[in-house]
């Protein structure tokens, strides 16, 4: 279960609706891969651009500008900016992590090296920053700057956060904003700053993105552990596995037991797991209601993206991230 | 033998006369490698920061604006900014071709890990973006960013090219130009634009900028073969035995009499090296004045360093960057 999958059809909709802009941003996104030295850079980008990603980040800029009203097209160099460094994000998490497969396909690191995926992601981290400064706006650098700060500092802070049960719920959120909300929120507020938005409506367009990719980062690691409908499916307990200390197991954590404490120390911690341990994990996160807990903490993240809506003008793009965000959740209900 | 030893004398004397705006670069530098939340960020960014770089692509920066009576104090952020894109570069170098030592101490990568140094390397990028918008002008960030695009397409060409005895003297400037140059041209280039400098003299600080890194790495590659006077030193033959294409080589495959290409092919292509290879390969160099013939474009791109400076104004700085030209040249007489 991805991201992609949690928003797919409010988002399908949202993409119809802006099929025209879209497809200047693919258009650009595919033109600006191009290198004219080094022909690597261009075959490890499709590789994953063309991957079939559905392009919520860039689509959350064009749809922000467009609910504002704007007519000109520089929301277009944004949005590639955006998947850019979304694409970069990528490349470098799959050397971080060491995964074989996204979206299901074999990984850049894999097909090629680490190497390529390194410095083809630096290329692309620059690629975005020149594409910025086409737009011309030092408001829209500053903002996506701090993007970039927060979802590096985020992914340092998850590699010794992700296995020490000291991690409590304001560095889960730490953690989160960097994997996923600071670059919607950035996505958002950019498209408002290039349509000239007021104050308040770029600090609700952030307040939008920031919610809805809480939202949905938590309501993916429900779903790691099988919802609350405990249906499970073939990547349940995944994060278990990968000893990810997520939302549910922070919950459990706080109210563990000696015995407790020590199963989590020893599978999350020490990753010594056996058999049987994701049941028992399943099971003490049932006992303490963590899977329910962690789902209704999604839902009130989902209302808040919703009700920063209200500061935005009346729009069908409006209607559509509303749904966007009531999707999100009822994926776990 | 490193880029720094190679201008460590009037570059000390270019220290001297700069120290009290280095002092507040060097300030800069350390405030702003702090994170709030993950602090594997300021350990392994102040292990290869305080490791005893020269800091001279700051100081080119540094040196352009106060040579161009800039009174202000923006440049330490662009300067500040400069040395992190290094910094950054450096990271990411260290992972992709795996080494175990830089400056004389071991790698972040071999200290903390690969992952570290990938997402520090990213958030040190952000980083220096943070820092040119605050700086505040448009034309700086496009420069930085062209700069960082030139620097990740040069590595990505590498890693194709080192290995390839089709590679010519138009590409290994490419790599070196993306390697060194990209980011000396853009450390003087933004310093006089902050300096408010004519079209003029911001292409003849580019020019210079740019010779003096092309100037620097291809006395890098020749020192690497002992040099014209056969100085064999301890790390003499590294790069034969890492096999990179560098000029020298590039030189002699272009005259190779079909034994030598075979030999090329060996050792450098398919990296089947024995004893004594070594030896062959300088005798083969020799045979081709390969080495002198390196050694005299490092002299023609040091001249036009020294000439671009024709175009600035007379100053105290002026003419110690001119001796740094020729100091860097004078290492391989």
């Amino acid at each position: 279960m991805g991201l992609n999958d949690n928003v797919a059809e409010p988002l399908e909709r949202l993409s119809r609706l802006l099929e025209t802009d879209m497809a200047a941003v693919t258009a650009l996104i595919h033109a600006r891969m191009s290198s004219r030295y080094a022909p690597r850079i261009p075959e490890v980008t499709a590789h994953l651009i063309e991957a079939g990603g559905k392009r919520l980040r860039p689509m959350l800029t064009v749809a922000a500008a467009r609910m504002l009203g704007y007519e000109g097209v520089q929301h277009h160099l944004l949005a590639a900016a955006v998947e850019y460094i979304h694409t970069a994000t990528l490349l470098h998490d799959d050397v971080v992590d060491e995964s074989r497969q996204r979206r299901g396909r074999p990984t850049a690191n894999l097909l090629w090296d680490n190497k390529s995926s390194v410095l083809v992601g630096d290329y692309l981290f620059a690629r975005s920053f020149q594409l910025m400064t086409e737009a011309g706006s030092l408001r829209v650098m500053e903002i996506l700057a701090n993007a970039s700060a927060t979802i590096s500092e985020g992914e340092v802070l998850q590699l010794s956060a992700a296995q020490d049960l000291a991690t409590d719920e304001a560095v889960y959120l730490q953690v989160v904003r960097g994997k996923t909300a600071a670059l919607f929120s950035a996505a958002t507020e950019v498209g408002g700053v290039v349509a000239g938005a007021t104050e308040p409506q770029v600090r609700a367009l952030y307040d939008y993105g920031d919610a809805l990719g809480i939202a949905f980062q938590i309501v993916d690691d429900v779903l790691d552990y099988g919802g609350i409908a405990d249906r499970i499916g073939k990547n349940t307990g995944d994060d278990f596995r990968e000893r990810k200390l997520t939302l549910p197991v922070i919950k459990a954590v706080a109210l563990a037991d000696a015995d407790e404490r020590a199963f989590w120390q020893r599978t999350i911690e020490r990753g010594d797991q056996r058999d049987g341990d994701l049941d028992q994990a399943l099971a003490i996160l049932g006992r303490h209601g963590a899977i329910q807990a962690a789902r209704a903490d999604a839902v009130a993240w989902a209302a808040r993206a919703r009700a920063a809506l209200a500061a935005l003008p009346p729009h069908p793009v409006r209607d559509l991230l509303a749904e966007m965000a009531d999707f999100v959740v009822a994926r776990v209900a």
